[in-house]
């Protein structure tokens, strides 16, 4: 049952709207504003309507922010210096509101959701609203042997995209992706590398601060990891054996949200190590995709260039939780209501630019 | 009693407090997020609790952005392809609610205000909300004369300082710079290119689409209003001789702001030259400065380098309006909120990164 909510989303996303999004680009051209003068929002307004398949797009709101929280055997290895339990105690945090993603949220006027799909420590049963699919406890060391099962891949994929169905079902227009997990920078390096190729030294950054000695070791550990598997792996065998629970609910997601539709805002390197494998799964879920923050991780940037996706923010974040994705919320908001709410140079009664002579 | 105000607020400016700063950044290494990890955003909590002079520093809002308006003689050089009347044709968009900043602070939810300090096209009585503050109708042609008269320069400047005073009266917590000229980035590369030293060529650009031709052309004029001037020229007679009416009001209206302890968003290349020109008059106002959007114009780059400023967007756009500036607004209020609203490590029973060992 679980197991198909991933294959059925994957087979329902079609490719975004290319007639919408010519609509989108020509009503650019008639509004009170010089050609292109709003540089990357006309982009993301042209984006939307290919999206929703009309013009103009509807404002996406409400939106909803889903935040994966998994744990990683890898932590075995040294890559990181903060505790396991940091991973529980910040879901802890999420539920009771005090996290930065919480005031970004708010702030945004978004929801937020909270899904443990694999944290180690238990997490107490005062823990209000946490959505508990934990796949299983953390993955295995993924320098050494698998990270999960096949079949927990595909649970996990199956628990994200149920995640998106349910909140497009409330009511959601827009998904942004969150994470949580100590140890999930070097999970989604070595996914990163093993998607785009690219050398781990390439795409190994310091996570939430990581010195020079831990970083060399990230970087070896993430060499170490992508040698167990074929060069030729497909993104499934990537995923099991290199990511991470939350990984693949957040690519679980990403199609979950292209299935139902929506514009999928995608923050930092656990989100692209999602999207990559999202893509190489399910090809037409890039269009859906809007870069939010550009992460400070090496790897973040490769995902990006991979899918083709440049992010509205640079403002030099590496919390992850979603939180530069969702302080883009209101720039792709606004997007769309430049295109329903401007005034055209006709309307306006406004001359336009005059031929040069 | 005009020419009083931008006098009164000058003296009335004081340095941002460098105490409150620093318990800024104390409590930023006490919330439950990694040290640093919220980038720009922390730098930017820390300076409106500098502005505020309060730890954790107020939300900044309500939000105020004012449009200033007015024309430039220089157009009859040819240094744009727009006719004059569109000055006073998106004036009128404005006030009618149909331009980008009207839908981007309405998005925002900010107020705008639009002032008219010197349209050279009448604008109809049925404008509804307009401030005629006209101090000429129009500017001189910089290429060859002044811009306008000393007293007509100060007379700007207390249009400016009035507006932010009266704004912060009303309640408004944070103000946005926004202009409508045609010609306007011709006069704003001028004033930048004087008070920063910085060749004509290095500080032009095409403003709202110049051709090839029309680009060297502006260059050309720059380079002769700026030579018409002294070499060591005073800001107010850089204003006076190359200035704009709007670009005068920006700055008395940046003296303003910082005057009530406000933080001031600058959007593009004809706030960077008020903020270079206001920053020359009244140097502690550079602590209540906050970059909003970097414009693709080269003045707006080498305005905000001169002021040691960093803008928050970068979304390739290059309207003016105010635009950039208001679309940074909630991200600065984001900046605030985290500062307010995030657990600490203590409250939040998060245990924090290890000592490496």
């Amino acid at each position: 049952m679980n197991e198909r909510s991933f294959v059925r989303a994957a087979r329902t996303v079609t490719p975004v709207d290319m007639a919408a999004a010519q609509a989108a680009a020509v009503l650019h051209s008639q509004l009170t504003k010089p050609a292109g003068s709003l540089g990357r929002l006309e982009k993301i307004g042209v984006q939307l309507a290919a999206i929703a398949g009309r013009c103009p797009p509807p404002v996406p709101e409400p939106v909803t922010v889903a935040v994966f929280a998994a744990d990683h055997g890898v932590v075995a290895e040294g890559v990181t210096a903060w505790p396991q339990e940091v991973t529980a105690q910040m879901v802890a945090n999420f539920c009771a509101g005090g996290a930065a993603i919480n005031v970004l949220a708010r702030h945004a006027g978004a929801e937020v959701i909270v899904v443990d799909v694999g944290v180690a420590t238990p997490i107490g049963a005062d823990t209000p609203g946490l959505l508990r699919r934990t796949v299983r406890p953390g993955t295995g060391n993924i320098a050494v042997e698998a990270a999960m099962l096949p079949g927990q891949a595909r649970t996990a994929l199956d628990v994200g995209a149920d995640i998106a169905t349910q909140a497009a079902g409330r009511g959601a227009r827009m998904l942004v992706t969150g994470d949580m997990g100590i140890g999930n920078t070097t999970a989604s390096a070595a996914v990163i590398a093993a998607i785009t190729g690219l050398p781990a030294a390439t795409v190994t950054g310091r996570g939430a601060g990581a010195d020079d000695t831990v970083l060399a070791r990230k970087m070896q550990v993430v060499e170490w990891a992508r040698h167990r598997i074929p060069a030729e792996a497909d993104p499934l065998l990537i995923l099991t054996e290199l990511g991470g629970l939350e990984i693949a609910a957040l690519a679980g997601f990403i199609v979950g949200a292209a299935a139902s539709r929506l514009p999928v805002l995608v923050d930092g390197v656990i989100a692209g190590a999602a999207a990559v494998t999202a893509a190489a799964l399910v090809p037409d879920v890039v269009g859906y995709l809007i870069g939010g923050h550009r992460s400070g991780e090496p790897g973040a940037t490769a995902a990006l260039a991979h899918l083709g996706l440049e992010p509205l923010l640079d403002l030099e974040m590496r919390l992850g939780e979603g939180s530069g994705a969702t302080l883009a919320v209101p720039l792709v908001q606004a997007a769309a209501k430049v295109l329903a709410e401007m005034a055209t140079f006709d309307a306006a009664g406004v001359i336009g630019k005059q031929p040069p002579g």
